[in-house]
């Protein structure tokens, strides 16, 4: 697919132009093209109507309990808790993996700001780590580099030998959808005894060696905001195999409230963050279509693969081995020759209604995050330069796909 | 309605009795009869099935926009913006009015416990102040007193002269619908240049001296919880006159994302907590009959009045001089030598399925606030044992009021 020597003296409107062409062959005729927009073809209006004809609307109902059951059911993962949106849902993961201030929590750079803000929210610093050029997720081998370097077990703690605080926690977040390497990242967290935590936001529908994600960390978050595989508008789950870290969930996302008939008596400082059951509901009806929203994005990707074979000017990002992605987004890494030529390639897309965007800015170039601890980014510094994410809908590239959104 | 003197020896049973055959006269047959269950007669459906049919669900949405003027409008106040629930718009009330570490920040021991989570969000301390007999909220004679003792001024900043904390702000809650005394309390927080906010969340719909609350507060906050006058399944918004605040509010509730068609640049630690579409279609459409809503409480309220007129154990809560309240909950209070029954009425309410509770647990008696600054709680501690909230939705005592709603 990439052709190696030097490149042909073309302008840039040549050089994009195979990449235009081949997205167009995708999307078909109908513009805009949304970057990710919500399928709604099952049974959404009649839960949801559901919900308005019997007033069960707000964070106690039966398709809070209902969407929990089918997503234990879906990922194979014992508890799901379901809360307002992925955000809380990090949050939340943190709080229960013992995070706190002083803390520090390693997290890819490359990732949502929320996996960091999460991390935050506990008054923990975000330790920014880089990701592997396969997976766009944490990179296992560099990160046992990394730790051999830096870190030191002390007891049952690993320390950050130069800061002196704990590391932890890590955040392996599923860029785009494709698992991290699940396996060997658990692993290093055994060894230094630091808690695994997988943000799964984008990964819902994704597998890795035949388990749904979620299923090797303690505690993992998965979204199901507006612009992911399925939605309830806004919203997300925590999900863990412990028990009685699913009682803690429910309990600090229902303002720690001990049971009672009547009185109110809250035995710590905790959160409003319960799924209310009309967007529950919605999620019922989404989650009923999330195997045939799979397959039809799987479709999509392949026919992305397939009409990016021939263009020079970059490739789309493949699962990695041992996965099977929902390929949340499918995303168009550019040739390094071309990584210039990002900037007009989203510019003449969007002035053609087909809305791509690029990866999210690096989180150590965040005014935030910038002073964070860190190691060398040379991987995620390569790969912002060089993506750009492509419309990515289940019905991306049907007949009239057009649609107002952004 | 109270009558002096020594009470006739009666039974637990032959006490409860008036307040029993009190309630039912108001109340009608149907049972169980819910404390506060949702009002849905208006265009819910409407709005709610044009969000599934354009697919717009999540936090960018017409209805979003269309709920903050609708607010606006309503309270007069100049800026509203939408959010996931009442507990977020708490906090982000506190983060707008300066609240960091180490703050203490005065709130009423009787309130929700979502008052005093939002601050400890911000790292900051409870400072637990006593209620007015007759408002139920911040007493602003006996705060005027305490400020005196405790209180000092060094240059803008008030300190807590004990503890050597700025006190930052005070949180006033209007209890049950019934506006606290706004004008004694904003001077006071002048004279002391500590920032007043107001936890508005079951006063909307609630006049003081003929203005909407939240006129008052820097930052006001109300909810849209299941069980509010109106709902969003889960929702609130903050208030501000203040144009300026009221683009920090939107800044910081999406996650501090700096505006560009592609780029995610993000410029602060900031939270996911704008109102997904989908919860704001259902507000548009409750905010719609809210002058309607608030005409049926206030008549339920007049029709308990007259119940409760002959009742020698208890009365009715009445608004307080100069206020206009949505009276979202009636409360019974029970006469001083009846507090002792307190618990007989709750469980013989419920066990005929008339859903009655207390007021909640006072905020200096649960474990994670006992230890926090406080004044002498006599009159909280008094209320707190003899009020009794009564069943109080819009259709309460219509006839077929009877619902599965807890």
């Amino acid at each position: 697919m990439l052709h190696g020597g030097s490149l042909p003296h073309l302008t840039p409107e040549e050089t994009l132009a195979p990449i235009l062409s081949a997205l167009e062959s995708v999307l078909g005729s109908a513009r805009p093209v949304a970057l990710h927009q919500p399928h709604f073809a099952g049974r959404e209006w009649d839960y949801v109507k559901d919900c308005l004809d019997t007033g069960w609307v707000s964070s106690v109902g039966a398709y809070v309990t209902r969407l929990e059951t089918a997503l234990q059911d879906y990922t194979g993962v014992a508890h799901a808790l379901a809360v307002v949106n992925g955000t809380a849902a990090l949050h939340v993961c943190c709080l229960l993996a013992g995070v706190i201030a002083g803390d520090e929590v390693l997290l890819p750079t490359l990732t949502f700001v929320a996996t960091a803000n999460a991390v935050s929210y506990c008054g923990a610093t975000p330790h920014l780590v880089d990701v592997s050029p396969v997976t766009l997720g944490v990179d296992a081998i560099r990160l046992a580099a990394y730790l051999e370097d830096i870190a030191e077990l002390r007891g049952d703690t690993c320390y950050n030998r130069t800061t002196g605080h704990p590391l932890r926690a890590l955040i392996v977040m599923h860029t785009f959808g494709h698992p991290a390497e699940l396996d060997a990242l658990a692993e290093l967290c055994r060894r230094y005894r630091i808690v695994l935590i997988e943000d799964a936001a984008e990964a819902l529908g994704s597998f890795y060696r035949d388990q749904h994600v979620g299923q090797w960390g303690l505690l993992s978050a998965v979204s199901f905001n507006g612009n992911k595989i399925v939605t309830t508008g806004g919203g997300g789950a925590v999900l863990t195999n412990d028990a009685a870290l699913a009682q803690r969930a429910r309990h600090l996302t229902t303002t720690a409230k001990q049971p009672h008939p009547w009185a109110f008596v809250h035995d710590q400082v905790a959160y409003n963050y319960r799924l209310p059951n009309l967007n529950a509901a919605l999620g019922c009806a989404q989650l009923e279509q999330l195997p045939d929203f799979v397959s039809r994005k799987r479709a999509l990707a392949q026919r992305y693969q397939h009409a990016f074979a021939a263009v020079a000017a970059g490739h789309i990002v493949n699962e990695p081995q041992d996965t099977r992605s929902n390929y949340w987004l499918n995303v168009l890494q550019l040739h390094p020759a071309y990584g210039h030529l990002r900037d007009a390639l989203l510019e003449t897309c969007q002035a053609r209604g087909i809305l791509v965007r690029p990866a999210w800015e690096l989180m150590h170039r965040l005014p935030m995050y910038r002073d964070c601890p860190r190691m060398d980014m040379s991987t995620a510094e390569h790969l912002e330069r060089h993506l750009v994410c492509l419309p990515s809908s289940v019905d991306t590239g049907s007949v009239d796909t057009g649609s107002e959104h952004a």
